[in-house]
């Protein structure tokens, strides 16, 4: 086992320290949602207080039967049984990766702790880059070819994740693709893991979703969380959704969760199962907050665009993945060194992805550009024009320049 | 890596099974502190509900900051940059193994989880009984042997785990033994961790009380955490102590625990903070939870010395650990057996904790006789004659009536 601090973590810090050092960095870096707790959350927890109870290993039954519920309203029946909780989603891919073993199949690029994790529990990951233009699931037309090399070599492939939509790239694999990967999947019998978390902070709601899940039901492990759609990331709070008959799998998973983490704050779980439940004033929290993404997000994209970037059009949550190759100032990581230390700009390099380090290509987060302070990230929730709100214009206008002269200077 | 349901989780199970169906069982098998949370701690936890950020994953400053603090009062000069938190002292251990490596050695008895989550990051235990008399540490005489042995056999053996006072046991290890101890583990060279998650609840606080850390400063890692000193279980929170220097354990660690559990939930960490600053409220708690312990477990104490058990006087905490073996009824699995589908009485067998199976020793917790409810509770906490509250005279004469016929009917 290899354990090194992420490139995430490293970077973080290291934005950080210039900041408390005086300089003006914009963190873009963080996949923080960078909005407050909503009113009635906060209540729900404070009502909850009292449960100080280690409860069960897999969550709360009210809990369990809440993201029951918001599956089911999804279009997917969900047995509460199969529902698991975890303190955040991470921890829940953590134990599935050590309850399912063997290597696994990960988009090429994709969130940095799938590979960080498989490496944790002894797997090794097999990145396959997405089709072209899309994001967060591995292009199916190349998924065979390479679990049949890997099971050549002796090696025991056993799953395949998908993020949807996606981090890094913001981009959401098309129904045709995740049909078309369910197939391998099931000619290859793997276990699909679909990451779902930003599910409910697609941009456009009208376009199609399809989840693995929809269908084939029978191998298709759904997590999402709380951390995203309604800001709670700082409270650890995550949902496995298992297939159908797998209890063996739940077995395992509570296994390793009884041993690592118990399970998630008993408060948090209370609070989460009224957030499951979907209350209309939550579902307009989350629509405002996916407005306020997809505006902030589309301003970003448009300003790297027009330094002649190559970059995805961000379809859902709050990440871009554009691609500076063209001004042939070096890789991921010389790109991100520059824009951080000559023009204040802190993004993390497309390598911490798993991408090729030679490509200049970086995520962006936008969600730290709300505000500093509870009141000017509900301004920019609540805005019709976000854009012009002056802590955020300032922070775009930070962001053109740079980019900007950095074409200019070295173009 | 295997993994399979523990030992603790089935018997648990098994028992709640039973109380559905209407069977009268005594819950004597979890290891929860059965009390109340503090109404300062709860106000705490409302007032930091706006905490919603990831925060970072060694911790708040501020958390980090109080325990140093609840270290430096116990005479251990602490520096807050090597207080590391987590959701729960369990995943600080496991973080812990991951991050050190190597085989372990462990006291058998010991609690369920150290060798559960050696087996979870491939590490296998070594497992040394105590002195005589003693529970938590392996004997120091003993030590020696057992690893050179292993190290004869090319395993790398790197840690030694204490717990201070002992679960299973309910012992103290003498400051002679944790000398003999340290001796041990410098001359092997092993890091020391001492798990100490009971030490606020010595039923007798003048008993003498040595932490490894107080004379091996630069090889000892301290675990706690107020899942039992406060009861705080449900709300998951623990802290680590590093040793003087061990930067890049800190690194490793957090490394780990970025990867899979980021960092304990952000409001519990501030009540957390407010409860290692150990306000006065908060001591004269701890102290009525100490009493009603020791006054609890040592009147089960009686009731098993009185049918003629072998059991070692209780010292701290909520746990004792009888041996029924001279009614030659069997090892621990069919004592334990008998007593729940017999008498009505659920405890863990001793083969949980890693003890001979054949002998008939078994983990009895009583924090769960203290009452049902909130109401009943308090009552035990605040009542300077808890055993004659109705419920808890009731459940102690369930215990004295099954041990009375197990013995009367057997012997």
């Amino acid at each position: 086992m290899s354990v090194t601090l992420s490139a995430t973590l490293a970077a973080n810090e290291d934005i950080e320290r210039r900041r408390r050092a005086g300089e003006r960095v914009l963190h873009l870096a963080f996949g923080e949602a960078g909005l407050p707790v909503h009113p009635a959350l906060r209540d729900k927890l404070a009502a909850a207080s009292e449960r100080n109870g280690y409860g069960p290993v897999a969550g709360a039954p009210g809990l369990r039967a809440a993201a029951a519920g918001y599956w089911e309203r999804r279009g997917l029946v969900t047995d509460p049984e199969l529902v698991v909780c975890g303190p955040g989603s991470k921890p829940l891919l953590y134990g599935l990766l050590m309850a399912i073993g063997g290597d696994i199949v990960l988009p090429m690029p994709s969130w940095v702790s799938y590979a960080a994790q498989a490496d944790l529990v002894g797997s090794r990951p097999i990145l396959v880059p997405a089709p072209p233009g899309e994001g967060g699931v591995p292009d199916p037309d190349l998924v065979a070819a390479e679990v049949h090399l890997a099971r050549a070599q002796g090696r025991t492939v056993r799953s395949v994740l998908v993020t949807l939509p996606d981090n890094p790239t913001g981009r959401l694999a098309t129904p045709e693709s995740i049909r078309r990967l369910v197939d391998i999947a099931r000619e290859l019998d793997l276990v699909i893991i679909s990451d779902e978390i930003y599910r409910d902070l697609m941009h456009d709601p009208a376009l199609p979703y399809t989840s693995p899940a929809d269908l084939a039901p029978e191998r298709t492990i759904i997590t999402t969380g709380l951390s995203k759609n309604l800001a709670l990331g700082g409270w650890r709070i995550g949902v496995a959704r298992l297939p159908a008959g797998a209890h063996t799998l739940r077995r395992q998973l509570l296994a390793v969760a009884s041993e690592i983490w118990s399970a998630p704050a008993a408060p948090v779980q209370e609070a989460a199962a009224y957030a499951f439940n979907e209350p209309m004033e939550l579902t307009a929290r989350i629509a405002l907050s996916r407005r306020l993404h997809g505006t902030v997000a589309r301003s970003v994209y448009e300003r790297f665009a027009e330094v002649g970037a190559s970059v995805p059009e961000p379809q859902g949550g709050f990440y871009l993945y554009p691609d500076l190759s063209h001004l042939r100032l070096g890789g991921s990581a010389e790109i991100t060194k520059i824009l951080l230390e000559e023009h204040g700009i802190g993004v993390l390099p497309g390598h911490a992805f798993g991408d090729d380090p030679a490509a200049a290509r970086m995520r962006v987060a936008v969600s730290l550009l709300y505000g500093e302070t509870a009141e000017q990230r509900m301004a920019a929730l609540t805005s019709h024009d976000p854009l012009r709100l002056p802590w955020i214009a300032d922070a775009l206008d930070h962001l053109s320049t740079g980019l900007k002269e950095l074409t200019l200077v070295r173009h």
